[in-house]
């Protein structure tokens, strides 16, 4: 396949965090949610360790709980983050807390909240080189995930903040203690699907041409 | 813009980790790195930080380097991996390490290597939930990349094992301490576009609806 780039570069572009306009009315049908999960599991793998697991929370209740947790984490973090971005006049990352206040908000009232998971819990004192290549085994496959739910018109976020609480979020949902969690992404059709590119600062300032 | 989702999902399906098809002779050019970079860091980033940096390295003597320190790291580990793969009848790991083993060798002579990398350096006792922030703040962006890279006829894989000897190839490279290498992307042309989709096992066997 001749792949059009025009395209697919809009995809890459325009795959935004979508916290305000996620469609908090619209259920998401789980054939859609499998069908995303099948190109996600198509990413690659530390040595095609293939140790993911996700989890699907659609249950009013248990979302209620993980929102709980949520809010705990996120609440006095989010809103110095925001006034400490606003002070140093970053604005964008400003609206960025605001926007995840809101999703704190409503968080249990969101479809679905995805659990992605990693089998194997890594020791404390893990070297980087073997961490890289933990998280770099399940965040492609994530942000795959969120591209092809982009592709169909739905949105998500990829939050960590539950993490914090992860323990009570593994008792909620029978997740075993060799599992970690790696993040907790709410998905939902979204309000329009006219999502710009960010405006971020020349990769010239972060690109290194052999040498630092 | 409507996405054509055949397009888009032949895109996340197909997009390989290549390391047998890089063609070594053909040059790639700095503007098709930079129109890849463009595109990657449009990805999410925890706290909108954006504190990723990207090392590209084009030069010989660099990447002989780099690919002796990678060999180093790689060799032993690749080899058992391979026939322990073997032994319990995991043809497709045993066939992903005889390719690692092969990109190994000829590291040095692909065109271009892309070290992703992050500043700040998370110290051995950040809880999990910090980590994932952490390396869930590029992989993302790596994995788009490489998702760029392929959509315009380009291939690379996702490695880690150079990290093992991340202070020397910060020293070859002139990366700070405080900047942390998450990976090592060898970046070519590849021979013939045609990728597919990998075998997966059912995505039901790691899909825990609502209770794990």
């Amino acid at each position: 396949m001749e792949f059009d780039i025009a395209m697919t570069d809009e995809l890459l572009a325009t795959t935004r965090a979508v916290r305000k306009r996620l469609d908090l009315d619209r259920p998401v049908p789980r054939a859609v949610i499998t069908e995303c999960l099948n190109l996600a599991v198509q990413a690659p793998t530390g040595s095609n360790s293939q140790t993911w697991r996700w989890v699907i929370v659609e249950d009013a209740d248990k979302k209620q709980a993980l929102a709980d947790l949520y809010r705990q984490a996120a609440s006095t973090y989010l809103e110095a983050a925001g006034e400490a971005a606003a002070e140093r006049g970053d604005d964008q990352t400003n609206r960025v807390m605001g926007s995840a206040l809101y999703l704190a908000e409503h968080l249990q009232e969101v479809p679905v909240h995805v659990i992605p998971c990693l089998e194997g819990r890594p020791p404390a004192d893990t070297p980087p080189a073997m961490m890289a290549g933990f998280y770099g085994s399940i965040f492609p496959a994530v942000w795959s995930f969120q591209l092809a739910l982009r592709a169909r018109g739905l949105g998500s976020a990829l939050t960590t903040l539950h993490l914090v609480h992860e323990k009570e979020a593994s008792a909620l949902l029978g997740i075993p203690d060799d599992v970690l969690q790696v993040a907790l992404l709410p998905v939902g059709y979204t309000r329009g699907t006219d999502f710009k590119r960010a405006e971020r600062p020349p990769v010239e300032n972060i690109v290194h041409w052999n040498q630092w």
